[in-house]
């Protein structure tokens, strides 16, 4: 086989270790990942699983890029185009909700249970899921900071505080969906979101 | 020593493995408790751990339930006196959110890590989990429901809903504080605690 067919089924491999692992650690966190159990999931050897990235932590930094990668592409790729303003970000929370409340994953949002995970524990995977909700929430302030400038949303609303409450939304939506299997809590949700952001009278 | 004697001392090294257990459970979650750690923190071989449950799993729903009181005895028990309504409910919100904000535990609130950790695991650690969160939800419910017929909350507001969005806002409240140590965010929720449940213009 030429180099580089052997570079092209190692990315492969490497491709498909990482969307096994996404799907796993979604229901057992990042920390729960065992390299046996892939393993035996994925057919390879526990080397196999482990050599591609070289140590578990760096897996577990690339099944967190995974994660993030697949929210952007359900939930920001397809309003990127909408002009900022407060269409974009309703467009982008109702996105999310549905993202959440029909999750491709089957432990429901991998940032979410990570974000728990790892809140309490120092390291790289600490320090990359926290970059990874900052600029999610950065991105929503922004978004709400140039409606409210539009006068698209009420001047009495506060950027930082929008996006702490959508967030909120959010993560109670996960919760009802994942813990209760309440499909209701996608309603609830969505109205919450209609409500908060709301234009002004 | 008398068997009375050895059933108190039974009784305080039960108590003193669930306090250390809860400590350490809010950092690693319920499923990250490991006997061997327990074990040397407390001074305890493993099986000095072990033993007093019978299990692993019930040492964890012995966590969940002291996890629990501690939340009742911070949150609920200090406004229950109070007539049922409006006020009742606000005091109990804030007062959840200074929990959250100024947390016993090391690890922020055990009920919202074990939420995330077992959402998507069976078992028993599950169903008390969910049972325990359930049960709050439907008090917040039932507390709202009293002062929408009172009139003290508008009518147009729905309890589960209110209940959906107040949990909500500790969510994203116990993840500020969590995963960013920010500060500010215990005003964020005292203010949209506040905003939600104003009293009827």
């Amino acid at each position: 086989m030429s180099p580089r067919h052997n570079a092209v089924d190692a990315e492969r491999t490497r491709a498909a270790i990482v969307e096994g692992a996404v799907k796993r650690a979604s229901i057992d966190g990042l920390e729960g990942l065992t390299i046996g159990r892939l393993a035996s999931e994925l057919g390879l050897s526990k080397a196999g699983i482990v050599g591609p990235f070289g140590s578990k932590e760096a897996l577990q930094l690339a099944v967190l890029r995974r994660g993030a990668e697949l929210f952007r592409e359900a939930v920001w790729d397809p309003v990127a185009a909408l002009p900022a303003g407060r269409a974009r970000l309703m467009a982008a929370c109702l996105r999310w909700m549905d993202y959440l409340g029909s999750c491709p994953l089957p432990g429901g949002c991998l940032i979410t249970t990570a974000m728990v995970e790892w809140d309490a524990r120092p390291g790289a995977v600490r320090d990359a899921v926290a970059r990874i909700q900052r600029r999610w929430l950065d991105a929503l302030s922004a978004e709400a900071d140039v409606a409210i400038r539009a006068g698209e949303l009420s001047p009495a609303l506060n950027p930082e505080q929008l996006a702490f409450e959508i967030n909120g939304i959010a993560m109670s939506l996960n919760m009802s969906i994942q813990l209760f299997g309440d499909a209701s809590a996608l309603t609830r949700a969505r109205d919450a979101i209609e409500r908060l952001l709301a234009a002004p009278a």
